[in-house]
């Protein structure tokens, strides 16, 4: 019975091949160097696994790379119809099985999967794999999980759990910058789940209490405190400790802001502490005053999720298998209200409509904008 | 015989126990906090290594300890007849053995030997030690090496050896900032001993050629380079890979300066490198641009001697006797040329005198002071 549904699944013709490719590179002005390409596959879609594309985000790191500025680049390849080599924009996204080849049992039609690797295409309508241990399936997740689940669900999965041996059973803190952050927020989540505590620094604003109860209610901050705070050492001195118990070990401190704000996250960690830099929102350099490395044995790395997985593939399903674990359980909610959704009709939207669709989502300030097709 | 003669020379009493010493501390003028002591010491000298001091030098550190700023203090006691409890100043020192118990038979009277850790006040003409393996032998090494072996000598072995896992058949560099540092002297020679490489950066100055001549010639530094070259990105791009060569592979960066300098040896590493810190000169920050933390995988780390031989004071000893083998085969200079060295007449200075000397020597500019005792 499965097997013949495989068959008749498989049957399906998709319609139209489309991406959004480039050749070039523009640092002034990314979107210049985007067009839609329509073309045939290469591959054999009866031997391989065709996906349709159900959503995918514009992510810093695609607009860096349509910039020329990534240190991660997909080959640029003559696969796409297109006079110049070129390559399909887009690093991530979720996707739905549409078809599988005859004997491949790990997948099914309707599986939802992302792929394991960046650099794979995601702004397109379909993709094809040849190898099912290219992709992750993510059924159970919701729309916006799954599609932000390689870069800011693994992020902040291995961010907590791949660097520090922590003991739950003790007063054990994390400390990180840009506490409202996409990734941070799942840090947050993730961290509360473990038992370990969170001290969450924000950028001093209007409604700070708002947001700062929001975090702590909705996503299980322990404490939230202002950049300001972060820098004053009085309030190091003094208040800190009170938040933190006389039997506090700050372990981690995850920095995504880089200057002043990592200095003052640096000068919270206990001895021998950890800090990981996976971001530098404010542009400045990361920042360590001289003594923590001398006298309290700081370590100060970088963190690439991208880098982590081409070295160690075979992490990333488990990441993700222990992610979806902890969202089935209402511990990681989803990040819909952090999300601009735009639609793509793949039925009706011009090639013109998708590309400007695209440019103005590149261009779009605020919250994370996220492409859904509607089929 | 070997019996008699230790039992003999154990009979020689020594004179008077004179110490500098302290109870408080004071960040403007850490010399006002000196006075001179004359106390007869706790222990039984019949049952201890008793030992005259050759010389020592005023280090940094030490200064730093008299201001109350060094994280690494030794105990105030009553030990030495003083009103309030004080400790003895000085962290580095080489002392000759003048007495040994009976039944010692790892130390010989006339052995020179240094503590294995810092805090013993070395600033005194005699010291008493219960146990002979709180001393390492540095017999072989000139006055000069054995008073800065612990310090100098030390951080500059372990920083070539502890961290990087050399392939003296490839390519392979380091890096410094202060290239003209008693340390980063005795990295270069350690570094050339093992085939490694060294980039030795220093100041821009009058001479610059004739100093780095030198550090060529008579270190063994294979490319002396200015801070300006240093923190251009043009040189960086085009005449440093030239001089590295094709293969090269820049595993290492030793920083002692801090700031912009800090990021400029960091930008030379190439990936996956470390970066240990060990000194802060500039007094700025650590600087590290977030690009070489997340995709090029820089670790940096700090590096402090007294902390390590705290952990590990086992390595201590193994570190001097191969210091002391690269001595003697003439593959490490005395740091003599680099070094003032001012006289206390044991026999004939008053309390008064010795204390300006000590004051005058912490003021000293330039080079690195060295007290040493004439008996």
């Amino acid at each position: 019975m499965l097997h013949s549904f495989k068959r008749l699944m498989s049957t399906k013709v998709p319609r139209q091949f489309k991406s959004v490719v480039y050749s070039s590179h523009n640092l002034e002005d990314c979107t210049s160097v985007l067009s839609i390409q329509n073309y045939t596959p290469k591959e054999d879609l009866a031997k391989s696994i065709v996906l349709r594309s159900l959503a995918f985000p514009i992510n810093p790191s695609d607009i860096n790379q349509l910039q020329g500025v990534y240190p991660s680049k997909p080959e640029k390849t003559l696969n796409y119809s297109t006079k110049e080599p070129a390559a399909i924009a887009g690093n991530e996204g979720v996707f739905e099985v549409i078809s599988v080849p005859e004997g491949e049992s790990s997948l099914t039609e309707g599986d939802w999967v992302i792929p394991v690797q960046a650099n794979q295409g995601t702004w397109s309508n379909y993709r094809v794999f040849t190898k099912a241990s290219d992709l992750i399936k993510v059924n159970g997740l919701d729309l916006h999980s799954a599609a932000t689940v390689s870069v800011n669900g693994c992020t902040a999965y291995q961010l907590v759990n791949n660097y520090v041996d922590w003991n739950h059973n003790a007063n054990e803190w994390l400390v990180q910058n840009a506490g409202t952050s996409g990734v941070s927020k799942v840090v947050t989540q993730i961290a509360k789940a473990k038992g370990i505590k969170t001290l969450s620094v924000i950028r001093d604003r209007e409604g700070f209490e708002d947001v700062a109860r929001n975090l702590e209610n909705k996503y299980g901050a322990t404490k939230v405190i202002s950049e300001t705070e972060n820098g004053d050492k009085q309030f190091g001195k003094e208040q800190l400790p009170q938040i933190l118990g006389p039997d506090a070990k700050v372990r981690l401190a995850l920095n995504s802001v880089g200057g002043k704000s990592s200095s003052a996250i640096a000068r919270k960690l206990g001895k021998d502490a950890l800090m990981l830099t996976y971001g530098g929102m404010s542009k400045q350099p990361v920042t360590l005053p001289t003594s923590l490395h001398i006298f309290k044995g700081l370590t100060s790395k970088g963190f690439w999720i991208t880098e982590n997985y081409k070295r160690n593939p075979e992490e990333k399903p488990a990441n993700v298998a222990d992610f979806i674990k902890l969202y089935k359980e209402g511990k990681i909610v989803s990040p819909k209200d952090d999300i601009s959704s735009v639609e793509w009709d793949v039925n009706s939207a011009t090639d013109e409509q998708l590309l400007d669709l695209i440019k103005s989502s590149i261009n779009a300030k605020g919250k994370k904008q996220l492409v859904v097709l509607k089929w």
